[in-house]
């Protein structure tokens, strides 16, 4: 177990979450704001290449990521369509870990782990640089804030406290029971072309899947099936999972997310 | 406001720019060769998928970057398409931020700010890994100098001083105006197929710009419009930028770097 | 010359080699395990977007890459079609280096260069994550290693020792003479479509090389030739290259991984 304090003496960790990319000076600027206020953060990439403005895949992504870093990890997630309008910004405590983002779902998985969450609007200029930017939070506001956060600002200092069941969530709807079989759907579609669903599984998948007319056998990992076949496993998140081994399922099967699978335990 | 002091001590910062990808073994080489030379480093991604040799995309990435960063950071900029030619390799203190970079127009956008400049040619081998490679001084040059600036080497040791208005800078025109109008260009498009022009705006984009036969209307952010509408809204670097909402601007009018914008303030 | 002990008080340097991409959260949730292991250590991304499973793009970037790290350096390394299948996992002492993969490949350069090696496989759960998912080891047993073993924890806990000689390769066959000439083969393409050959070379390529039915002159670096021309050059590995200055030699000549070249010095 990793107290707090052991991690605040190598510096306090800032993890960042967006759809910058890598081919602009966007992520730059919002790193070079959170060191000028937090000098001493470690900064740490989880994932750029997010599909722009794609609040779904972020939060999934999230959920899959944040829960495992030590406490009082800062997580600052810029996935932010909405940027300038009224939506909020937020920070938020859930559990041990922070958060620094747009009040746009992009924490919901995170938020549905059922910790006790804290969240603040942000409302005070005084922890944003002037005159921000409306089309470019990520820098003006939330960086900052994020900054300000793991430097030791309390989260009470970034605004008045909003009841969390009020927050934005975007639909992750569990699958439902249906006779002997489960209908769920295609909630995420990962690099490798894996089919991650809303069928939860305790154990290894034993049973068959059934997808865009085609069967996946149930089996532990992508090595139980030929190389090209298709399989059903219980993916890293405790769901059924649909791949292709050496392959991807999304190509093979032309589903994207939202595809309905059908999941019959044996 | 950060002291230089204060960033040593948790370890002096090294931003990484360049057009390596993220699938070969040259970015790795360099983190190595660096971290060789100052242990204590600490490394910070900012760009890695800039279009292989493409200067001006490099030299605008990093102007909207690097000078959000605290004062003393080292800034490796390594998009080097004359990489063994007779172009120059400098060391720069620009303002309060400092560089390590070929001398090909990378750092164009950032010496054009106007803050105090002081560039030495890089000409002492004793500072490089022995037997360079002549097609990869990111490894063998601009790394170890890197390294050795972070690890405090003033940058006098590196090779004599040359003056910086002699350094070489790619164009980047101010738009020109004509009658009511301005007449720029596209300087950047942007992961999400923004356009960033050269027409500099004081405040929100209110008027209208023409670009490939269409009208954007001028706004203040993507979500004054409705969605997949063209916009004319003043980005985070100051400039007009076309957008769609929603969507990609450059897909939406087939207009890439160079395109020619007309703006009409109301 | 650095020590390891400059390192340490710095925190331990984790590097990361992978095909996760950046649009999951697998990357992430990798990170947040080893640093809730070891919440000192410095992690450092080498390559995320090697072609998925692609176990020879993965040997060759590390170890065009690892060497140049500071002593003591942990580098993890999952990339892992293998997955949850009968493959050992290791954790690994080359030269200075330390490794953490799966036993599949991936080390093949870095044994490769006749340093010393010890080797362990990872046998001992009590390290990992507990009920560690038969389809990511990245997250349940190879980070949670890598964490432990940058922590301090010695490598001989990890599980019993296994010969170095028998751990998995991959083949780089080296060329062989013919007469006058050279016959190899490309071992890689890179990111700039420079096809990387298994012809070594001592010095600069003075002769021609011979593929795809076309022939490259050798010269020193890129610029010895004019735009859009072929070239055969010493890369940065001391291996032959093929490249195209400012261009693809890969999709001019449209060759991939595999493709036969003859060299014939001058």
């Amino acid at each position: 177990v990793v107290s707090a304090a052991a991690v605040a003496m190598s510096g306090p960790i800032v993890t960042l979450t967006t759809d910058f990319g890598a081919r602009d000076g966007y992520l730059g600027a919002m790193k070079g704001v959170i060191l000028a206020r937090c000098p001493e953060a470690r900064l740490v990439d989880l994932a750029h290449d997010l599909p722009p403005g794609d609040v779904v895949a972020t939060a999934f992504a999230l959920g899959e990521s944040a829960p495992y870093f030590p406490p009082g990890t800062v997580h600052l997630v810029v996935v932010d369509p909405g940027v300038g309008s009224a939506r909020r910004g937020l920070a938020c405590a859930v559990g041990a870990q922070r958060f620094v983002a747009p009040d746009n779902g992009v924490l919901s998985c995170v938020l549905s782990r059922g910790e006790p969450a804290r969240a603040v609007a942000l409302e005070r200029p005084e922890h944003w640089r002037v005159d921000p930017s409306p089309v470019f939070h990520g820098r003006d506001v939330f960086g900052p804030v994020a900054g300000a956060l793991a430097a030791g600002t309390p989260i009470e200092a970034f605004g008045r406290e909003v009841p969390s069941e009020g927050l934005v969530r975007v639909p992750f709807p569990d699958a439902r029971r249906e006779g002997d079989a489960w209908i769920g759907a295609v909630l995420h579609v990962d690099r490798f072309g894996n089919l991650v669903t809303s069928v939860r599984l305790d154990g290894p998948a034993r049973g068959a899947a059934l997808i865009a007319g085609r069967s996946a056998p149930g089996a532990r990992t992508y090595a139980d099936v030929a190389p090209g076949a298709l399989v059903a496993l219980r993916g890293s998140s405790g769901r059924l999972e649909i791949a292709v081994r050496g392959g991807s399922a999304a190509d093979t099967l032309r589903v994207a997310r939202g595809a309905v699978v059908t999941w019959r335990p044996a």
